[in-house]
């Protein structure tokens, strides 16, 4: 099944290539990169060569680039946002970390992850101790608020998890409650990050509301995009396992608005094939919830409702004064957007 | 097997109850135990069932009683301690979640275990939230130094963790490596809660001089106790699974003092036999290693190791004036190095 044919708009848009978008930043994603990979040189060796493991594939630098980028635009240039940024970075790998061994994840940014490389006990401890040294280094920055914003927000991603946690396998669940997930579990570390830009450079109070509220919205366009990209993406760029939402029993948008769009009997048909992946994985065909949400429409109108939130955080970002860092700001929103991985 | 015979005298000494102990800061540890309970009023309902279950247990306090005794001792009245005491309660009881994952414990404290109650998954995720939470939380105390050393023991915990889940079943570990981890795993957390008492209270150098010495090695008798009773103790009073150590393949100190007490030939064979813990773990009995521990004398030499830290840690707290708190901290070295849970 290609992926272009569910979506017909979906891969027309050829967005910017991140390399691209960060180019204003650039000198400080390279510094941020070196900072990452020297993080745990003063840790036990065994944690050095988990820890050298896990950040030798760094993923896409998206919340560390939207910090440097706020920083920047602010006219912030001292060297402690490289610091911040890498925090910002390694309370997502925590959070990575720990995911992927609730979902049992074998592969995470094209490669190996930690629970599949390392067993399920390294990595819950290895997850410990980059969310506590994360926040605990930076006790070192300017300010405890900063600290604060980042202990809340890393609190916060867990609520979420353990929200969503708790949510699975029920069918019954809401477009508002999946917002209410996903504000936590993803776009408050988007919508934090921005914050942090704003604490660290002093920001006036209308541009810090404009950039949480990009921050936010951004988050909310990633989430979305992540959870089609589930469905519809190809396994080999997204660097990820397919279907896991399905398997989890995770109720994501697209599943959300093709079960509205049901009648009773075709609803209680569907759900008690979704309650298969608990209990009868083997009965149930992935394939077959994907026809359901072609049928029914829903993986286009999840996509509008992406396109919604994205044109949000543009007009958010619209507000900013016009520098080249609020173009990269508006180009990573269609990165967001339209990306494949 | 009856536990006396093991070690004669182990049963002969009944130390005071925690209760009569803890008499001089009786006010404190209600005030403390209040506040324990409604801890996670805040949060998530989820999260409040979880935390509410985990906290209706509470274990034996002795961390923050420590703090308490060591702050009434310093002259300290101030309200933040209790605050100060809980959070090192939390960040202990986020430690003993995760411990329990690993280990797949299924009780502790005399009760079913978190992973057990809530399983693997929800555990982890309550675990990182105690974890981080506890640590957010403080960020309120009147010094961003108590976050610091708050952050640093909890780190210090997880690698404590991490090195000896590295050393499983590697039975050439060395006494002086057995004290390393011990130190970082439990010992830690002893001192630092004698140090943060001694921040807050600004005690004087000498005090905390002897305050933090006392702190680890009351620690270091803590461990060395708990690992006897892993292997001797009654899992009625303890309140936990015995003979964890043995099947996980922690090597602890009455197991590293048997093997160096044994022939080449003899080490060869029940090195072979400690290996089937992990492969055949049915072929193999927890009591044929308890006597041969028995027959090499190495549960005494064990709790003399653990006597002597409890000298060390009695001799510390000699040095300091001699109050109701101080006597309090003798009194806790027995309980400490005696109890049988």
């Amino acid at each position: 099944m290609s992926e272009i044919r569910i979506l017909p708009d979906y891969n027309q848009i050829t967005p910017l290539e991140l390399e691209t978008i960060f180019s204003p930043i650039k000198q400080e994603i390279r510094a941020l990169e070196k900072w990452l990979r020297k993080w745990s040189d003063h840790s036990l060796p065994v944690i050095k060569i988990m820890s050298k493991k896990v950040m030798a594939s760094p993923g896409k630098l998206i919340r560390p680039g939207l910090l440097l980028l706020v920083a920047k635009h602010l006219g912030y240039e001292a060297e402690d946002k490289i610091k911040l940024a890498a925090t910002v970075e390694v309370i997502h790998t925590a959070s990575l970390i720990h995911d992927d061994i609730i979902d049992n994840s074998t592969i995470r940014r094209g490669r190996k992850t930690a629970v599949l490389n390392f067993g399920p006990d390294f990595s819950l401890l290895l997850g410990d101790y980059l969310f506590i040294r994360s926040i605990g280094k930076s006790l070192s920055l300017s300010n405890k608020n900063l600290t604060l914003i980042l202990t809340r927000v890393a609190e916060e991603m867990v609520e979420g998890e353990i929200e969503e946690l708790s949510q699975s396998f029920n069918f019954d669940l809401t477009e508002n409650q999946y917002y209410q997930i996903i504000n936590k579990k993803t776009a408050g570390l988007f919508r934090a990050t921005a914050e942090l830009a704003c604490y660290l450079a002093r920001a006036k109070e209308k541009d810090k509301k404009s950039l949480i509220s990009y921050g936010r919205y951004l988050g909310q366009t990633f989430q979305i995009t992540d959870d089609l990209l589930d469905l519809i993406g190809n396994s080999t760029s997204t660097g990820k396992n397919k279907f896991s939402d399905l398997k989890e029993g995770r109720v994501t948008l697209p599943l959300i608005l093709a079960l509205k769009n049901l009648t009773p009997e075709e609803k209680k048909f569907w759900r008690s094939q979704l309650e298969k992946f608990k209990s009868e994985p083997a009965e149930v065909s992935p394939s077959a919830i994907l026809s359901l949400m072609e049928k029914t429409g829903s993986l286009e109108q999840t996509f509008k409702k992406a396109e919604e939130k994205a044109k949000q955080a543009k007009k958010a970002a619209g507000q900013l004064a016009d520098t080249i860092y609020r173009r990269s700001l508006l180009e990573l929103v269609d990165f967001v957007l339209y990306r494949n991985k």
